[in-house]
């Protein structure tokens, strides 16, 4: 989603020096969004949590967690994405690869590539996602897009591994 | 350090999907870039290595390393930092405060504010950190701010603990 711009306000935000870590990956005082099933499919058990946004950054860090075989959104958008797994396993597709990922792997994806995250079926998968505060909204996929994807068959399974 | 301009370069620098993570916090294909020790002993013994850093991204994302009883720079800039602590456990000052980290914690550093990073004794601190790709040079204490910080018993004892 857009964000304001990230010019310095006339007043400064409230800032908290310290946040320490909880347990289950969570953190004093930061708000987890779950997401609501969706009914296209598009994306499955996921939650997040903002863990630095502010007028004075550029970037936004925020923290994605996947339960296990849940999935996040299959799109594509121009702004970029530095991604650090946090924990747990599972497997990405990116462009036209599936990786399988592990605790501490990064993961970078590039202008209009299409990226999914799918946690292992025995684990969550949490990860760090770095974007810039100013970005696009992300494009979903048409159906000739995914027919596309499709013929690549290790896509195709990656994709049915999902249903 | 002062970076470029994050604007789009004629042609995409090369971005490397997928780097897996090594032991020992490496990571394929990222150098890993030693401090020297510093005579003025305004820090010791810290390893850098940047995770993230694209024309096309606003924010960087770095991992620092501090190891056993060592310290990052006491310093202060217009840019912010965002920090988790990604391995160990230490102490930061920020401000007029001291903090003890444990891992996964989030630490936020406001504008022109004086931090500084320690490891415990007994193992390393690590921990990430965002920052805007266009950024001032830190500033360094003059002897009259290392007076008025030590003016604090807390913040001499974290000093003083660095000796």
């Amino acid at each position: 989603m857009a964000s304001p711009a990230h010019k310095q306000p006339e007043s400064a935000p409230e800032r908290i020096p310290h946040r320490a870590a909880r347990e289950h990956f969570r953190w004093d005082g930061v708000e987890m969004r779950p997401y609501k099933e969706d009914e296209r499919a598009l994306y499955k058990t996921i939650t997040r949590q903002v863990l630095f946004s502010d007028p004075a950054m550029a970037g936004e860090l925020r923290y994605f967690e996947v339960s296990p075989g849940g999935f996040s959104t299959l799109e594509r958008h121009e702004h970029m994405h530095g991604v650090l797994i946090l924990r747990g396993s599972g497997h990405c597709l990116v462009g036209d690869e599936i990786r399988s990922l592990n605790t501490n792997d990064l993961v970078t994806i590039s202008p209009m590539t299409w990226h999914q995250f799918r946690a292992s079926k025995g684990q969550p998968l949490g990860f760090l996602c770095m974007v810039n505060a100013e970005r696009d909204k992300p494009q979903l996929p048409t159906p000739d897009d995914v027919a596309r994807l499709r013929k690549n068959p290790a896509i195709a399974k990656f994709f049915d591994d999902q249903a």
